[in-house]
């Protein structure tokens, strides 16, 4: 795409056709100026198939606040929305709704509330809340989604293969699959959700991280093909990081010549003052491979040269090639411990697409509207009762026991304060009947989960750093039993009884009784 | 992201790290502007689990040029290199090799031969050639497998939903759950691939086709909110888009208001001289729905109406419910193949990612280097037989039969030439031993299959209308039983006699046999 088509297709039309059609009606009708909030919420933890996701962390606020900040209706989208016409040829979009956009086309006036970037988040919490303009605040629809859906997504499988990793420091190497220019945002929220690094150049230098990789098969091809073979390979890579030297040795035959040719090469750094790091596996069984790996490097004096595991890794794949380890060092008299240590993950296709689960199902609700004398609670109603959203104006409240655990997310009124200490009755989010009382000595600490983020009062959002402590901190007080891989317990997102009294009045408004 | 940010990080360092540290390798070496072949294949079809893909619809290519014609390494990505260091923080890259990339890194010298957009392309088949000097070439491979792999993807998710759909208008609804700009790729490749249009307003101007929508729930939940109700909804919509009036009935009760509301305005519509276009269903038994709607809008008089589905469609999901709107329609007095034949289909979350399998696994595999006396082809020899590149310089070539059928893909040496009506044998491009003859008869007619689309003689690519003609023309010309949805036949890729020695030559010679 030339520049001018990149700046089209990235800025103020990122969105749906139909975000226009609506505000244009809206502006028809002198509503596109009454304020409305709607909420971003999503409605199942991913399910990747033979795991699950019991949590997921929160990602997206600041590229979105950074897109909100950067784009308005220029001239030339306007000129594009003018070109648009209808079934019979005329202008779809009138030029005093153009003019509008032309001169207030922009999201000054929206406010943005969010969960921090890095925190655990549930199903149902209202964890993102947008007050503004109606029509403006309808066409952000899309990018927000955009932005929020897929960075949750990946940040969360991030969560799970750090969690999976024991600690191990994980690389994200997925761009070459990956969604276009999507990678980059997805970069940005694995390293939010639990890696370490990644191997994409622009957007390390973008956030600060440095990036990270070690060479493929082709440098190893290259010198194969004109006569100079692996070990050549090797010394040039050697000679040019010496203190940064990790060799790809499954090219030809990973124990036969690799791993061989790489302690070669190793003995050549060390003599020369170098200390070498490591190697990587690309190929094959990868756990039997690092054993063997790790009793050559051993044997040959490298006890801490790094093993790097890459090829179709995810949390699962993590998790079964430690418990092979476990099983198979012993038998080579390697520690298993001391060689799952020295292991480094490249975590690649299946990081940066969520394998298994490939889209979090985030929606924007309209849940109120500006009247006349206040705040109008908006509803739909739908065929199954858990897509009914929760109306009105609202705050999201955490809950910790007095072991410092989060026990649960509660949905308040907007002038509800929660106080620690008081007994407190909520509500299952959509099954009717389902509730319980926590004592007030369980209701030890109570937290306020949304801070602005763009708009009047906003904080400064986007410290990576930040975020990462943020999810660090929340897995820390999330039961170890939500945070399983596999078959995870059921975090509790509830109601309080004026929020659930409000959600049966509108419905039951709606239907006519 | 800041503009600037945007640059660096969709420019030139779009790409690995472990690609510029190898470039570097090559520099010290004196081996960076030794050309080389990079070939990119894909070793199997996207596998989704209860259906599989049997053949892929080539795209990316035409952003993939766009990419390489206006990047290259600008003053700031050089000083980002710069900045980047070992591990006793030396500097990372030399300035020798800094100065090279500042003067000389730019894809100028690279060409690229590819398959066009649109065609149908299968596994191992070399469908894009890359030549150029060898740092350069390496460069590209992260951002050339980034373009091509999701498009591919893509298009070919989009093939098979508008198989499935009939003929049926497709519009591409991706955009809210897709991953972050890598959607603008994704909607692209889908138009390649079958759909119609797409809801993303920003990309459908750049490519100049009109972005198409109806309208949201909240559009309804407003009016129901501020206490004027979902007919006022209705009408305020009609008024907007008189000709254009498709409303989305399913925010209340879709037969009991939904559809009634509808035909309500739509009476009124044609009263007033415009022909209403349709209903939307987003919710429930979709089938069932359509069968009832379609039933309650012939009776008023609306037989040509649209019914736009949408909700988690996909190929499976629309084929399911053509199946039961044939079972269902005649109980209600409903001509199924009328109601067919005025249903469009809004495919969103899994069209974009590609649901079931959300990664193509192509990969840039260098297969020859310049030597002194010509060029050495390059191999890597693997644990698994069909992850063996196939080696050296290549031609792939179409055979059609004497019905006009596409029957396999050959992959002969350059200077080998395929001629029509000439016996022809045959190998697997893996299994070693099996091979087979084609008589001359059924070798109608040969195509050659890679043009030039990058560097000398390249031709312009990027026409939208050229690529779905392509893939149209294409899908004529295959198997039915390739085309099937689930369980498809194989298609095969096959080697010349000549190719299939090379390879096996230079396997024998890395095993020193």
């Amino acid at each position: 795409m030339k520049p001018e088509d990149r700046r089209l297709a990235e800025g103020v039309l990122f969105t749906d056709q139909y975000q226009l059609s609506m505000a244009q009606v809206y502006f028809r009708e002198g509503l596109h100026t009454r304020r409305a909030r709607f909420d971003y919420t999503f409605r199942s933890y991913p399910d990747y198939g033979r795991h699950q996701a019991g949590y997921c962390v929160f990602a997206g606020a600041a590229p979105l606040v950074g897109w909100m900040e950067g784009v308005r209706f220029q001239t030339e989208d306007v000129a594009r929305l003018r070109s648009q016409v209808t079934a019979t040829g005329e202008p779809m979009f009138d030029e005093d709704f153009l003019d509008w956009l032309a001169t207030r086309g922009t999201f000054a006036e929206v406010t943005v509330d969010a969960v921090p970037e890095g925190r655990v988040v549930h199903p149902y919490a209202p964890i993102v809340t947008v007050h503004g303009p109606l029509a403006l605040a309808q066409i952000l629809e899309t990018s927000l989604l955009n932005h929020l859906n897929y960075a949750t997504l990946v940040a969360t499988k991030a969560s799970r293969v750090a969690e999976s990793a024991r600690g191990g420091t994980v690389l994200e190497f997925g761009m070459r699959r990956g969604p276009g220019f999507g990678v980059n945002a997805g970069a940005r929220a694995a390293l939010i959700g639990g890696a370490d690094f990644t191997s994409n150049v622009g957007i390390s230098h973008v956030l600060g991280v440095p990036p990270k990789g070690t060479h493929a098969h082709s440098l190893v091809q290259v010198f194969m093909a004109i006569g100079r073979g692996e070990l050549a390979a090797f010394r040039a890579f050697a000679a040019a990081y010496p203190d940064d030297c990790i060799l790809l040795v499954d090219t030809i035959d990973t124990l036969r010549s690799g791993v061989p040719n790489a302690i070669t090469v190793f003995e050549e750094l060390r003599a020369a003052g170098h200390e070498p790091r490591g190697i990587r596996l690309d190929s094959g069984d990868l756990a039997h491979l690092a054993v063997r790996s790790a009793q050559m490097l051993d044997d040959a004096g490298f006890p801490d040269a790094w093993i790097v595991l890459s090829s179709n890794l995810d949390e699962l794949a993590i998790w079964q090639i430690l418990a092979q380890i476990e099983d198979e060092a012993p038998r080579y008299g390697v520690d298993a411990a001391a060689l799952v240590a020295r292991l480094t993950y490249g975590v690649g296709t299946r990081l940066i697409t969520s394998h298994g689960h490939a889209a979090l199902d985030g929606v924007y609700k309209l849940v109120a509207v500006e009247g006349d004398d206040g705040w109008l609670p908006a509803i739909k109603i739908s065929e199954s009762r858990e897509k009914i959203p929760i109306p009105g104006q609202k705050r999201l409240w955490r809950i910790y026991d007095r072991r410092g655990a989060a026990t649960a997310d509660v949905v308040a009124a907007l002038d509800e304060e929660l106080v620690a200490g008081r007994e407190l009755r909520i509500h299952h989010p959509y099954r009717a009947g389902v509730h319980r009382t926590l004592a007030g000595p369980d209701v030890a600490v109570v937290e306020e989960l949304l801070t602005p983020i763009f708009g009047e009062g906003a904080e400064i959002v986007g410290d990576l750093e930040a975020a990462r402590r943020r999810r660090r901190e929340d897995l820390d007080r999330l039961d170890p039993g939500v945070r399983r891989l596999v078959n995870p317990h059921v975090y509790h997102v509830s109601l309080t009884d004026r929020v659930k009294a409000l959600q049966d009045e509108l419905v039951a408004r709606v239907h006519g009784v």
